[in-house]
């Protein structure tokens, strides 16, 4: 199978999640990068362009789009690794001329934008992926797996946390000037950057839904100008209830996402920085620690996977199963085949979800963090 | 010095908590078992007492208070071990006899009980101990130490959770069956049984207090008259935040209870089931373990701890903290001279704001989790 | 049941262990100290015993024996807690009056001593406990019993350590002080002081015997005269093999006692720091955290524990444990009746055991870590 | 820069390090895999060859050198994955033809095969890269550093242990197979397959060289003609001690390869399974928790890592880092320059150690575990 011609949006030189998805497209051989608009600023995009050696450099993603969909050997997806509020005019350029988004989350700054975003893609032929990487994490698809064959049986408590350290203090480089101005990022700070990978892994492995929410958002750092801090409590469709907790003023963490699911039957706990562990105890029984590729662990997570147990996975291999699973949705799509039952990526809606859980948090806290409907 | 004599009220034969009493009250040699009105029913009072080898047996606790005051080596001390219903009633006959009430949590089952027992309380020359046994944890008192030094900085965000399983299904014996009665409880479940627990340990470790709150109480299993699992949000007097969780259903968990403090200059963190390490983090340098009479933990914790590191201290030691601290208190109530400064119990001042902080979560529970003050 | 009237020889002021012991023989209130000869220096045992406010006072550790075994309420049982060179003759005169004694570890400071221990105790009526007290510790009771039920199949492999760290610089405080000098302590250093208790741990739990061992020992302390670092490999009778490891200079490590066993069925995996869980492995299936007194562990655990899960014991619980098993032989034996078959506590052969495990390191070291017998 | 092209001996279709080589060239996108002789038997070479794309597909290493050699673009390295004894023949031809040869572990299946390949690669001006990838860990790195600058003192002892379970039972698939046909693996087992990695990491952190060892090897699964656990204890040269450990019968260990470094200043460890930690410990400290490109990791962790803390890597990633050491290696080789001091990869001069760490033990073993120099 010829590999996928990739072009890129952004991820310049000084960027960190740029490298990422490069690193990621590539891991299992199936993406090409060909051609990159990777920055803003025309010199830098041409800089940057040529430490990859990309053999198609543009200074801007709208030139990109239309001159790749007129190539014969055009790229057929596109990754856009911007800062947020970029997403939505970025993608939609691709989409209608038919060129697979591969987009970075949150879906955009605003929910207006996440709302026309949707429409373009539903008017277009092309597929939208959003990398809410963590649901790649192999133990991650275990655990869904596991809840969807209710051995935790009918779900209760949701714990959720996503704290970081590194916006302690009032920081000037790069990753945290965009990432703290509503401009750039949208109205929420630590909920749109963090928050929403929490929402959305909660939703992805129970299968639930949150109908409202009640958020209690701070920014703790003198000047902040969105929320470093968020407390929210989750009401889920059908009954259970949950917490959440994304901070980035939390010292001693550097990027511990974390997710605790209770059901009647037995409970889940998942930690994001050591990831080849399933913690799964059957209500009565001694607590298991299933592993990557290990005892205990089924087809859904070995799927993920690509080496034996004990030998640790991390970050990067979650990221990449995202593009597996897109280059897998792209090839059928080539075919106009079906996407196999069994691939799973984030979707535009669950991008709108993710817009509207940031979008409700703010209403929230503005409210006196009073109970709203996402 | 000659040992405190001591009296028990409740802790007869399928009790769990008098048990814990009676092992703690041993641990430092201090206190000497030689009275109990162990049970309601007299004949069990009996048959407990006499398991037990106690020199003076009761039928109930009134009779005790009585005679023992009479007596010229009457008890100068009482534990209450009883249902939390029956706290107040006992209490009172004790201190307006002038015998020391050491008294488990939380202080009565409603709150205009616990109002009358700290008048009662103030008229009586007696002490009133409460066993928030969780704040004898040698590591407690570091952390408390620590945050007092400043070594947090300003403190933003307090994560404390007390998560355990037993309740997950319904259950009918004994300890299950008065905790679960509104009656005898009071009208918090697990936010009486262990939230106050959390509560008040946040409070004793940052030395905040709380000032308003925001709780989301839920019975998830059917016909449960009590909560089994409450989420709150906190906001403490000067403007740090937190998040407190307590379950009961949550399988996996036996007795989870673990707090983590987060200010501008460092983070800490503690769980009740590894009682002798405290996480700590200074921002931006390695987290460290420091570890029980380890290299680290300073005279605060000594003061707490018997044996060297390594060689792990407990619950019970935990509590026999409590106690040791009561008669340390005692001991210088003889001779009327002040107490000692590093001397610390929990009062009967923290328990009223334990009840006061049941009594928020289910009036903020029945207004749809809105923001009620303490 | 009348509480066991104890003496107490050695436990001075200034002594860790001799403190240990008494906490250990209170928690379950089956012992009552009432006599002791608490240091060899009298003004030293006097104060001591005042301290303590013990009824009767000793100089010396014989003329306690005599008079205490004329008394009508003489002592039942002796708690031996002096250095090791003065175990043997101090518990000789307690055995041949038919006093029961219990006796710390090391045996004694010579395998000669060791073996006329043995013959006088043989000569007495009176039992003989050793205080290997990790025995004692739930958990560990709960692994015996599965390697006892086949649960990990035959085994294979045994890999036992006990590295400490308060050693690593050269130390002149009083633990540290006769710990190092081979006339009290004995020839061996680390392997005697803490390498007796990993042997002694591994054919605990194992059921197995060492036939032959080889050893390199160090003293990396310049101018240590016993070692300070043990490297020894076992073979088992039967053909199991395993290494032992025992250090005080192994920076990090307070008191890190650790096993581990495996079988052609299962491993299993403790660890004395974090003595509530017990990890156990089905070949083949994930690995499961047995708790104590929690779901998955059996009768011979649960008879060990004092509270529920989640409330942590330690060391002082498990060292109680072994005062308990010896309060139910003595009382047994007071009856003359037999002890029950699940009461077990270590014995004088499991001390011969132990000194011979010395003797034999340190003769395999001395001929460049040939093996030798036991 | 150019990508490197890479040619690959071995590594078809159901191998298992094949696979983890090629992502592993990926990950950092320095290498271009352009030819292969993937398989001893020709059909399969072939379709293995074309299931990768792979644009030369050669029948067997030899016609593969000596038509690369001649090539304009032909590759300039060749990746040698194949059973171990394959690995000297193969060298051997790319070697003397001028392409570097990157090469699996352990480097022959025999001494004598050693000693002729470090004359092979000394008459060669190609580089020879062997994948002990384990030292391209971050933290690995890390430790190193800190040794190196005198972080723990003078180093005393040294644990280090490589468990695995994958062989508890008598195994007849391909990867169980041909490791335990001395035949194909050579004369070890588990001390080939996993010692050598265990020996290789001590001496790579340390920077001390095993003078002697004594080793007690079994074979505990019946019939097995290799060891499946190795017991040996270490004596480095200029005085320090260890113990290795390497076992594949180890029920609950995946793949637990551990260090611990001990010297008269602090100590280290670190764990294969959660790569990301270093622990350190200053004596007379806390324990700190060093974290990859954390607070207290420093440019030796830093220049082999990709990501920020909290987003883990592991195995793919450290194995990547060897071949990014190559690459920097043979891009300085290129331009006749000399490689940059910090780059740091396992030389054939590491080989022939581990070759005759593997020959040391099993002269050992048949000794009755006596002491044999390397």
């Amino acid at each position: 199978m010829a590999r996928i011609k990739l072009g890129m949006v952004g991820g310049g030189n000084d960027a960190f999640i740029g490298g990422v998805h490069r690193i990621a497209s590539r891991i299992d051989d199936r993406f090409e990068l060909v051609a990159g608009a990777l920055s803003s600023t025309p010199e830098k995009a041409q800089a940057s362009g040529e430490a990859l050696g990309l053999p198609r450099i543009y200074d801007d993603f709208k030139a990109m789009a239309i001159r790749e969909a007129r190539l014969k050997n055009g790229i057929e997806a596109v990754s856009i690794v911007t800062p947020n509020h970029v997403h939505y005019a970025a993608a939609r350029e691709f989409l209608k001329r038919g060129i697979h988004v591969i987009c970075d989350k949150p879906l955009t700054s605003t929910l207006a934008d996440a709302k026309k975003l949707v429409k373009a893609a539903e008017s277009s032929d092309a597929l939208f992926v959003l990398t809410h990487n963590y649901t790649g994490y192999p133990m991650v698809r275990q655990a869904k797996a596991m809840v969807d064959a209710g051995e935790i049986g009918t779900i209760r408590v949701v714990q959720v946390e996503y704290p970081q350290d590194w916006l302690t203090q009032d920081e000037t480089f790069k990753q945290a000037e965009w990432r703290t101005d509503p401009a750039r990022s949208g109205a929420g700070g630590s909920t749109g950057d963090i928050g929403t990978h929490a929402h959305n892994l909660a939703c992805f492995i129970t299968g639930l839904e949150v109908e409202s929410l009640a958020a209690d958002l701070d920014a703790f750092v003198p000047g902040r100008q969105v929320d470093d801090n968020g407390h929210v409590m989750l009401r889920f469709k059908g009954g259970a209830k949950g917490m959440l907790w994304c901070s980035q003023v939390a010292p001693g963490n550097e990027n511990a996402l974390r997710i605790r699911v209770y059901g009647d039957k037995g409970g889940l706990e998942w930690a994001q920085e050591d990831p080849n562990y399933l913690w799964y105890t059957p209500f009565g029984e001694p607590t298991r620690k299933i592993t990557r590729n290990g005892a205990g662990a089924g087809d859904a997570a070995a799927r993920m996977s690509r080496i034996p147990p004990g030998h640790p996975e991390g970050y990067l291999e979650g990221f990449a199963n995202i593009y597996s699973e897109a280059a897998d949705a792209i090839e059928a799509h080539r075919g106009g085949g079906a996407v196999a039952a069994e691939v799973m990526y984030p979707t535009i809606q669950d991008g709108l979800q993710g817009v509207r859980f940031i979008d409700a948090c703010v209403r929230s806290s503005a409210r006196n963090a009073a109970w709203v409907s996402l």
